[in-house]
């Protein structure tokens, strides 16, 4: 049976923990120099496996694994957020690579031309798009995005950093539907649950969906000094006290798992002395189920109406993305499951993804399962996000027997 | 006695007008290119009128009127907030002009040594920093604050832009103690009270005080899909809260003039997936009256005190400015009213300056007096602000009657 090396894995780790350390974490911007040291890094192990890899025209990494027995696929992403975590994709990527080489290394299973077919998925921290490495894989993303699309921090052309990273020109990797049986993905829950129930396994039952949204507010800028209070038209005062409707009413709505956050406000111009004439918030929220989305939604067009209708800055609704929950396939759960209560019996449970990953474009196309490590204080996004190492040394022997079981059928 | 030649008024408006147009505005930004040509042809206009004058080294345009008679100093400043207005500014300097050569056509003050010294103060509108042009006239302005000085929108140092100008290493101009008998300062009004109140000309009675804050909360950077509503510390709902604390209870202490802005809210790190860990909101309030600005700061202090009683994101309050309300001098006010109620007869009222200007500083150091014009509509800081042309040749003949009025004593 395929077996996971945890010395082998916590090594791997490691490695790209240097490349581009910023503190405990990491600075790995999808195709900095460091990003890219990561993909070659990559590339190499991959290739010590007997397989077929390389870097493909988006700059996801990919690996085809000899003969024609049964296949899996498994992966995550290697770049970073800025100043973020070590274990923030590359975990899924090291257990991916494991699994590959747990595999290759088992008489049965390789002689049977078994294999796992590795894949890091470029840039699902979106430094310069919306999951560009999963979505190419997918026949999702078109070669006009790719023209559009800017590094967000500092606006420069995805074409013009490809090209530097010698990407340019490059096919772009695609599914090759019917290959693989299913899909793993591991990943760091970026969250507290684990902890907070003393486990130190999670198998998902399903990524939750994130609807996003952008609310304007139209004032009318003015002196702060000489507009008397009573004229004022101030998109700043309006978006506030949207904000406050939103918190006193979505919970009336929510599920007992949802969230909803406002990331960005903007006044414009945003300077000490002039009354805000625009207005402008980012809002999302998050849930696994479909009619809790609804309601949700349903709740936020209500509360922009009656901002509409009380107040003297009209408010517009803008949707920037609603995408769909992406439900786990029972087989893939089941392995997954069963790994863990054979490898860790007790110390596990199941549990929905509040974040999205790349899984949730691989789940419709093929069985998809995800396993979770815990995150110590449910930090994510930060240079201080970890996970005990034994616990990420008893994650890659779930990840490994899982993927040995799908394989075995 | 020395009269306004309105046509010549307009004129010299409509020709700085041309300087840096934008629209039916200007954009002429403090010592860009637009700027100083506005400020070389100050500078000729006032030799033709047999005075010196020049550019000094913060890059006001000052001028000394000759002879042994009586002063008055007058002025405004010639940049323009980015894509603003063609009269702020630019009126107060025109009058200004328009007072030195009247004066110096009329024979009687002519002939008894009487003058106007003219001042375009440099930066008024805060490109670089904080009243450059008058701190610096009065002695306010140090070296060290000038090394630290970078343009607020392109970060751009103060030196530099002064050098490229021509301007570094000139002395910079200093008032003469006990020479001027009043400075007197026109200004389009910026809100709406006399165009509300049907008038033409306004008289100020004071200036009102600008206390300023930054106000700062911290909570816990997180995901926004994975941490729960309940472990969220959200910065930015911290920030909303509070500005709508403020929305409810600061009428209850403020007077019937005072008025209250946030200008700018910036969350930290402003992405749509991550819960502000920071969040910083910039809050001003002004009065003319000090017993209600302390009321005002301290109704501020205790609505800190209270969202950090009740809140999981502390807040903290910092002190930017807070300056003293200016009252405008019996003597200057009396001219200028005088004059209002000769030349536009029922037309005119006195009222308070909701916006900063020069005079404040002027005021503590010689009888200050400042003249209104109507704002259309009540706009300002925006490239639609306007005053309608026969208004503003009416200004005129009374900002000149009045400086007429003080010469003569």
């Amino acid at each position: 049976m395929a077996q996971a090396n945890p010395e082998r894995v916590l090594r791997d780790l490691h490695t790209l923990r240097a490349m581009g350390a910023y503190r405990t974490g990491v600075h790995r911007p999808t195709l900095s120099a460091q990003d890219m040291e990561a993909r070659r890094w990559l590339v190499a192990q991959l290739r010590e496996t007997g397989a077929e890899a390389s870097i493909d025209g988006i700059a996801s990494v990919v690996s085809r694994a000899m003969g024609d027995g049964p296949k899996l696929l498994a992966g995550s992403h290697l770049e970073s957020q800025n100043h973020a975590g070590w274990l923030d994709g590359a975990l899924g990527v090291v257990y991916a690579l494991e699994a590959a080489r747990a595999v290759a290394e088992d008489a049965g299973l390789a002689g049977a031309g078994a294999g796992v077919d590795v894949i890091a998925f470029a840039d699902e921290e979106g430094h310069f798009g919306h999951f560009h490495g999963s979505r190419s894989f997918t026949g999702a993303l078109t070669e006009a995005e790719i023209d559009a699309a800017r590094n967000r921090t500092d606006g420069r052309p995805l074409r013009e950093a490809l090209a530097e990273a010698g990407l340019a020109g490059l096919p772009r990797a695609q599914l090759e539907q019917g290959r693989h049986g299913a899909f793993l993905e591991a990943h760091i829950e970026q969250g507290d649950r684990l902890e907070r129930a003393g486990l130190r396994v999670g198998v998902v039952t399903s990524i939750v969906a994130i609807w996003q949204y952008r609310i304007t507010f139209e004032g009318a800028q003015n002196h702060a000094g000489t507009t008397s209070m009573a004229a004022r038209r101030d998109a700043g005062a309006a978006l506030t006290r949207f904000c406050q409707r939103i918190e006193a009413r979505f919970p009336e709505v929510a599920g007992p798992h949802s969230v909803w956050t406002v990331g960005r406000i903007t006044l414009d111009p945003g300077a000490p002395s002039i009354i805000p004439g625009r207005a402008e918030m980012l809002f999302q929220f998050r849930d696994a189920d479909r009619a809790v989305l609804d309601r949700m939604r349903a709740r936020l067009e209500a509360l922009v109406a009656e901002a509409n209708a009380e107040g003297r800055c009209p408010a517009t609704l803008e949707t920037l993305g609603q995408s769909e929950p992406a439900v786990m396939h029972p087989r893939a759960r089941g392995a997954l499951e069963a790994a863990a209560e054979r490898v860790a019996p007790g110390a596990w449970m199941a549990l929905p993804s509040g974040a999205g990953h790349d899984a949730q474009y691989m789940a419709p196309l093929m069985p998809t399962g995800m396993l979770f490590t815990p995150s110590i204080g449910g930090v994510s996004h930060h240079w201080t996000e970890d996970t005990a190492e034994q616990d990420i040394a008893l994650g890659a022997q779930v990840f490994v027997a899982a993927a040995d079981a799908l394989l075995r059928g």
